[in-house]
């Protein structure tokens, strides 16, 4: 078994590598330049602040499906400790062991590798259990602010919330570009929201993994058109799950994260932000989301904020 | 043993319980308004984004002293795996376990209590093993951006880094504030250079443990009095360590947390951004530094980003 | 609400607290004396070792619903890593975080406390997020050998697996203890088996979770009676689960661990005991069962083996 | 670079590889049969239990040099809860976090490799991050009871600690036993005495690491004449460290684990059996040392017991 050659078409199409230099770790992120930063602070109106990750919490959105992908567990190694003796002042201190897919976060680029190989040609063994991944680790994105855009499908398809076998087109992009009155452009982080996070809230994580709506694999030619720089949306599989095509698994992830080098986010919770836009009318803004800088990882907790 | 009366008359002229209602759990980051969002984005002039959190890695910054702070340590719990079959997209995902106060961080309110209160007057004991801290955790601190400015007493000074026994003072501030030509004002995040932070990037954490110099106990008047909504520096213990005062341990992080409500960041590298004001001679810029919302958490790593 | 007056009746009955002096740690342990050893020793015939422990598995019985007892989580930090250079000798390490609670173990004397109160009449906050138990903890069971004697209920009736609203009485143990032609007398380790293991085997944790038969609150009094060192049986909950007496959570629990200061074993594997007993027609072995010596803590995982 | 001829000799003189047949994941332990049981218990003459296990805690014998093997973070994740309820049983639970092979444990078989090999001859790369070891994992080892018998080197040479470049050699051994007046042989457990434990007991975790004294490269030829079962020691490191030969790293583990498949114990605390053996002139008993069966792993903490 191998890759359909249909895999392999789009992947010439859309491939990346060597467009930011042999050395580079980056992949689309290089297109969020000074003067995109300058722009996407120039759409801020209101000064409004909206929140998108989920808790991190024991119940979170992972059932166990997903081997090692576990919710985060909080606990606490001091409570109301008073370290230096009797009634002095009392420190309480935490730790957290998580899953670092687990919660609303950000794939780096060597999260998939295929053909044995993760973005811009390099081996996939430059992962390892000692050191994990070498090039292109979560790390290596020190900062993350640019223009953001939410592509509110399912608001522009007049449903809360796509269902499960529903795969989200290029032509549901532009459609809701349409709607929310906004182009996407080079370097933005662009949102798309399905509405699947609405079975999350509600308590449903069984419900919320799949089937699943999400992006189809026509999509990345889409992206690599308008030279987004990230993509996230409001699933736990981010592309549709079961796929569209027997036998061929992930295969957004793999033109995302190794051939276009894009970064990819997942549980996003963009129901907030979906209400305020379609509230003010306006669907680009400011956005915050720099991941932790784990050394070596793969991915990342993080908590994007919106800002109009 | 308990805390000395000039404690509790600093503590008395700081106190904001109440100021925002007997329910608020945000304390200082209720100053942090639309308008100074607006105000905060205003101050961008290039775009040039500058990281401030530290790499996060098993040979970070704690050295064992503090009891369970554990650096963090990344374990992958898939390499390249073809969990779908051979020849498929491979995935590769990891976990962390971790103090939360481990790295570059924000301490929550209730991370320190004394007298048996935590911030706004709650009773200590409603942190418990179980669900954490009920009130004021960090996962009630949604989002965060606004102005930043740096305060760079190192600099200001013409050293590279105070002494360790240096206490931060008021005048300090207020000169580092000249020499910045800046004025901090309500709703700001202020963060203070002390040049710290060169000896962890040397690779010395028992160095920069301690001594190390710090805020004194007179400044959270200063702060106080300007109204501002957090601060962070780039220290180990943010405060003078060993204290100025003897017997009298955390006395600014009781004032902060406990009395003002006042988010404390710790571990911060401001080496870069201290390079950059100099070089463009101007010391606020967009701030952006959301927490992790890890639920019931005392604290959560953070990686901050100046947008100058 | 407080615990009702039968459950302090049968306490008074049973209450241990001061039998072996005002410091003492251990409870019935003290039972297991050179001669109880030398006599389990004689019970040796064949030689023959039978593990009853559960492999150590991230699906492990426990399904999410006792909040933080997580399964445990191994992973891999170096796989095959040269550490000394390329082509030496290499090496592979782990670590695991789990619940100490989570698979086949002891329960400590301070898992649980009532009215306040700890085995030995010591204060329950004597147990601190800081320091674990200061008291009793595991890590004062330095070492567990002892006769072990099963008692198949569930092979005595008849049953493969009692149903799941069976209470195990007084009377079950006893026909047991005909059944298998044995006595338990002073320092014995008791295993009661249920027969409920078979649902973890096959693969069903919900069920095996509850209803679940277990141990009557009327059996501590005829452990006390019979000067039992410990107890262990192959369920989830240990003792009938919902309860026999509305509203009376955990009443064994209580009663052995906080009055009698008997160790208490759950989740153990008791099939492969159970066929080799029956198949030798004997019920009294050697068992050794030390737990990890955890500073501090209120349970830890257990491998016993039963040498027959 | 590549393994020296020397030790490519040594390796065919003692190599295991097939004698229990192409399918063996147990390797020497396969020596350990019913009889041999037998015997161990026929040992006993007091029924003492001696405790081999150092307590596990924070402020383990790890420093911080091997990277990921952490000394073990215990937290509670409940303290005297009352999750039924006010005024009902209240419980405590507890987490921790590991290296497995961080404290007093058992290497299992895979734990090292040389040339793409594991024991039996099958390839290296059957240990993932997925599923940690397939074969010959710790969880292959379901039980552990044999005679154990203690060559007390230091003691015989008269000294508390051997120095730190002292490779234990065969004629080391042959003293030893003839010390003890005792003989090792087939499927004995040999617990090598250096006395390094001393530094460690003594709080010196550095002193204790290196430069360390331990097993010589030529010892394994003499186990692989006894045929003994398991090996265990009081180093941090098995095998003298520095190694004996430049540039021959771990070779005593290579030979034991790949070519022979004799599993090995560090960090044992042998001091009290020390004493004891002494004062009863006898080296030979019951030893109870099963492991945690941690799925997949090539190592688990174990809490031995001797008993005299």
């Amino acid at each position: 078994m191998s890759l359909p050659a249909e895999f392999h078409e789009i992947a010439k199409r859309v491939n990346n590598w060597g467009r930011w230099g042999a050395d580079d770790e980056l992949g689309t992120l290089n297109l969020i330049t000074d003067a995109v930063v300058r722009e996407a602070v120039a759409t801020v109106r209101t000064g409004h602040r909206i929140p998108l990750a989920l808790p991190l919490r024991q119940d979170g959105v992972q059932s166990g499906l997903i081997p090692g992908r576990i919710n985060p567990l909080h606990t606490m190694v001091q409570i109301n400790q008073e370290i230096f003796g009797p009634a002095t002042v009392a420190t309480s201190d935490d730790t957290v062991t998580m899953g670092l897919q687990a919660a609303t976060h950000w794939d780096a680029l060597p999260h998939v590798s295929h053909s044995g190989k993760i973005y811009n040609g390099r081996p996939a063994d430059t992962i390892t259990a000692h050191a994990g991944a070498r090039f292109s680790s979560i790390a290596a994105v020190e900062h993350l602010v640019s223009r953001g855009v939410l592509l509110d499908v399912a608001r522009a398809r007049g449903v809360d919330r796509l269902p499960g076998d529903h795969a989200v087109t290029p032509e549901d992009l532009a459609a809701a570009e349409e709607f929310g009155g906004v182009r996407v452009r080079a370097g933005d982080i662009v949102l798309v929201r399905t509405g699947q996070m609405r079975l999350a809230l509600a308590g449903d994580r069984d419900a919320y993994g799949y089937p699943s709506p999400g992006l189809s694999v026509r999509t990345p030619e889409w992206f690599h058109a308008r030279d987004v720089a990230a993509v996230a949306n409001d699933t736990l599989t981010f592309e549709i799950f079961p796929p569209e095509i027997a036998d061929l698994w992930l295969p957004v992830h793999a033109l995302h994260l190794v051939e276009m080098g894009l970064l990819q986010g997942q549980n996003w919770n963009l129901e907030a932000l979906s209400t305020a836009c379609a509230e003010e009318g306006r669907y680009a803004f400011l956005l915050t989301a720099a991941p932790e800088p784990f050394a070596g990882a793969t991915g990342s907790p993080v908590a994007p904020v919106a800002v109009l």
